[in-house]
């Protein structure tokens, strides 16, 4: 017997309309492309989204068609985001790190129809454009005035192709699983691969966002998505701020920690999302003018560990306080928050950043556990490690045009990585799969290593690959590129390893490099560095 | 094109296992229909739901069967809830407070299988046994040292039944729009209708229940759901608490301002939520013993216009949020809540006042309009009255084996109330719409004028009826109870109302009667004074 409640599909332009109903007078505040700040309301917001749908449709696009953007967090790539999937188009959101290599084979594989870009990415869109034959059009997100000379074809200013369209028009009504949005994730391997996100699970995550654990928006903050939207939906902000009728204020292009203070300060931020790149830079400029954090309340970090540092300083110093995060793009990507709970609120010192450190608990809607190579559960202890696999109705089940299910029997969705869970929850990663070093039939965590050995003076990055080993089956090698300057040697840094890392975790050997390879998004390419050792013997 | 995300139906029971693995420390607390406290965990709860689901399998209970409760706010409540939906069957709770030939409708009209009953309800259950032929056993939920004496055929106690059952099961999976609670409305006419809640719409409103503007539930809160569990899902709390794995605290049968004021104390209650009625009592109780609420820190107060001086008591004497709340059965219950938002947060004294007690604004998931007669939307501006629209997932489409659609066009379920909005979203009932006076084609609200008489001396109790008029249409006659001993007059109570409220609000008479008539659930029946006025000229 079915309930007789509503047939109510969530749709994210929903959100929309309800943050320009209920709360129009809530300011999004862009520091735009071209200088100064714009802002307007979400009143404003809703229009031009509209706008911008009906323009879209007097181009011939609907329902299943894939726009691409690459674009920086602004009002108008969320003007296009919303427009877009209002329409039932998807949003393909562009990262313009990647390598044009990986662009080309993005937008091709997408088959992008139209590409809205930012002034910032027009050299870029301009040498690759000749391999982009599905694109018939790039909207430049700016006005006449600011219009560059172009070799791209068939380029218009954003507002003057505004100026077609009215607002006279009504959002496409469909099933909630319809597809909304495509973000690619670049592994170490292979060639990027499309989440496909949907309206029923971009809609859900923003409410997940939003409970009180995790980022708790509520309507009188002011929130600074610095993580970009091209970064998996800008970790959900730009659905969880406009449900819960939040000011939204958007960095554009201005990363640096100069300009996302100047945004803090006199926007009155009182919470903001970013990786810890970021929040490094913002440190740095407040040391250096010794400035402080009066209106912040609450910073997501994510996309990498959080160092230890970063924690102590922005909750010590500036009173902030720091909510360790952990996601992927499959995940929509929040997956983890390390919000205190009851049983954690007592801690001080030593013991609350150890659990700060952790990557934190599952809201509601995120399934978590760890299993063995074999697929069997382990126990939640805080120790024992294994593959995190999740599931949930904002974690992926496939990828865009792929046949292969990625799912495990269950339903689970093996993350890539290795964790440990303790009894309350805090969930830790300490490798990835494919670089946890086996030895002896016990599992050495890399990322733990490296994170040890980045402590020691004259190492300005560490990376740990593990070494067959005729014994042991592998053991760990320590890899150094130390700071301009140091001579740290390999028994000073085994030295200083002794007692911090378990005695058996401790390196075989230390080598040293000058340069560690890194992806378009700045991880360690540790792929590349086995190879550089391959022939290595202890 | 569809997403690629995962197929993961929203079950009430995933909420249950969600509080159960990540915060299965948490404690659920509830004071006994026998007279102790209980005290145990999330843990202890979800096996012991898994016990009563599959003791009711063991019964021949599956898919679609209705099973009935009446029960005070329990843990044994709880398990059976969540028993019975975890098996896919339909949580029937009754309210007790309904007279005898309303819930004799009720049952049959349901089909109930099986009646789960507190020890409080078994002589009422005994009264009306023979008018219950569906009902094929009495589980009454207590053990075996306290079952009493009964004449109801084929009774157990419900621990004794439970030990028939072990946790060795799993919770069914079906679609999440399958029917999970049933819930009837009691109008002033008619039989009573009954609600019918899914899976989908549970979860969907216990999530929104918790967003940071609603009551914003965190896991750190110890909350007591006074309002109970046979009153509309006991407001959402006992999906949203175990969400957001916060401490449950119940308060069994003890309702009284002691009892409550106990729990608050002992258990460190941070939130909860109630009718005024409760409040009243527990402001009184503190009074009386000069007692202050250092743990509580916001209530929820609903089901009844929450009057002033409870908001400036409960606020500034004791320093408590007042979070004043609207919703209907048929809206799961929640339809807005009156958090301050951004634009409202500097008001103080006689503004805030007036905020505070309008019925609130509406989260995400809920929309909200006016109209007119002729259905034409009316204008947001905090003054212009019209009947109450709304729409989203957890309002209903339906009533319980009703065939009549109750949706209008577009979707849009009438509340039968009559409010105004204003600019920033916030709501104010003005009266039901079959109590509204239409004077000289304008709206009158009889709520006003009896709220605003109540402030004169004098008077217990007030209603407002509209009177046919030759020139008028209408005209507002009020209805007065006199305070034992006041000999309060027509000219002074008019005298009164002089300024109050509009001149040509003021009623055009005066008439005093002894009682004014209640329904069951304590509201004023104006057909009844409608019947008794019947032949009242001016």
């Amino acid at each position: 017997m079915l309930g007789l409640m509503q047939d109510y599909p969530l749709l994210v332009h929903t959100v929309l309309d309800h943050a320009a109903l209920n709360h129009g007078e809530r300011e999004m505040v862009t520091r735009s492309i071209e200088g100064p700040m714009r802002r307007y309301n979400y009143r404003d917001l809703r229009v031009r989204s509209l706008r911008v749908a009906k323009a879209l449709q007097l181009e011939g696009v609907g329902i299943g068609d894939r726009i691409a953007t690459m674009a920086w967090n602004t009002d108008r790539h969320v003007e296009t985001w919303y427009g877009i999937m209002g329409l039932g188009a998807i949003c393909h959101t562009l990262n313009p790190r990647l390598f044009a290599e990986q662009l080309i084979y993005i937008i091709n594989h997408a088959e992008d129809r139209i590409l809205f870009i930012d002034l910032t990415f027009v050299p870029l869109a301009e040498a690759i454009a000749a391999h982009l034959p599905t694109i018939t059009k790039y909207i430049i997100l700016t006005d006449d005035e600011h219009m560059p000379e172009t070799s791209l074809a068939n380029a218009v200013a954003f507002e003057t192709w505004l100026d077609g369209a009215d607002a006279d028009f009504s959002w496409a009504s469909f099933d909630e699983n319809t597809a909304a949005a495509l973000c690619y994730t670049s592994g170490t391997t292979g060639n990027p691969k499309g989440v496909l996100y949907s309206h029923r699970s971009n809609v859900l995550h923003g409410l997940m966002c939003n409970q009180p654990d995790v980022l708790g928006v509520n309507s009188s903050d002011n929130i600074l998505p610095i993580v970009p939207m091209f970064h998996a939906n800008a970790w959900a902000l730009t659905y969880a701020v406009p449900t819960a009728g939040a000011s939204l204020i958007m960095p554009g292009a201005g990363m640096d920690g100069r300009s996302i203070y100047e945004l803090l300060d006199t926007e009155k931020v009182s919470a903001s999302a970013a990786v810890p790149t970021v929040w490094l830079g913002l440190l740095q400029h407040l040391k250096e003018n010794d400035l402080e954090l009066p209106w912040l309340k609450r910073v997501l970090i994510g996309g990498a560990a959080c160092p230890r540092m970063m924690i102590e300083t922005l909750e010590n110093k500036y009173d902030v306080e720091v909510i360790h995060g952990w996601g992927m793009t499959e995940m929509s990507p929040v997956g983890t928050t390390g919000k205190m709970k009851n049983s954690t609120m007592h801690l001080k010192g030593e013991e609350l950043i150890k659990l700060k450190l952790k990557q934190g608990r599952t809201p509601y809607m995120v399934e978590m556990k760890i299993v063995d190579d074999d697929g069997n559960e382990l126990p939640r202890d805080g120790k024992t490690a294994g593959h995190l696999l999740v599931r949930g109705p904002a974690v992926s089940s496939a990828y865009y045009n792929h046949d292969k299910s990625i799912l495990l029997e269950g339903g689970w969705f093996d993350s890539g990585d290795i964790a440990h869970i303790d009894e309350l929850g805090y969930m830790q990663i300490t490798d990835r799969d494919k670089d946890v070093i086996k030895s002896g039939g016990e599992w050495i965590s890399s990322i733990e290593i490296e994170n040890t050995a980045i402590g020691c003076e004259g190492i300005a990055e560490a990376a740990v690959i593990g070494i067959a080993h005729p014994k042991w089956t592998e053991r760990p090698l320590l890899i150094v590129v130390r700071e301009t300057g140091s001579e740290v040697s390999e028994n000073e840094i085994l030295a200083y390893l002794d007692g911090k890392i378990a005695k058996w975790w401790i390196p075989e050997a230390v080598e040293f490099i000058d340069e560690i390879p890194h992806t378009a998004t700045g991880k360690i390419q540790k792929m590349k560095l086995r190879e550089q050792f391959g022939g290595y013997r202890f």
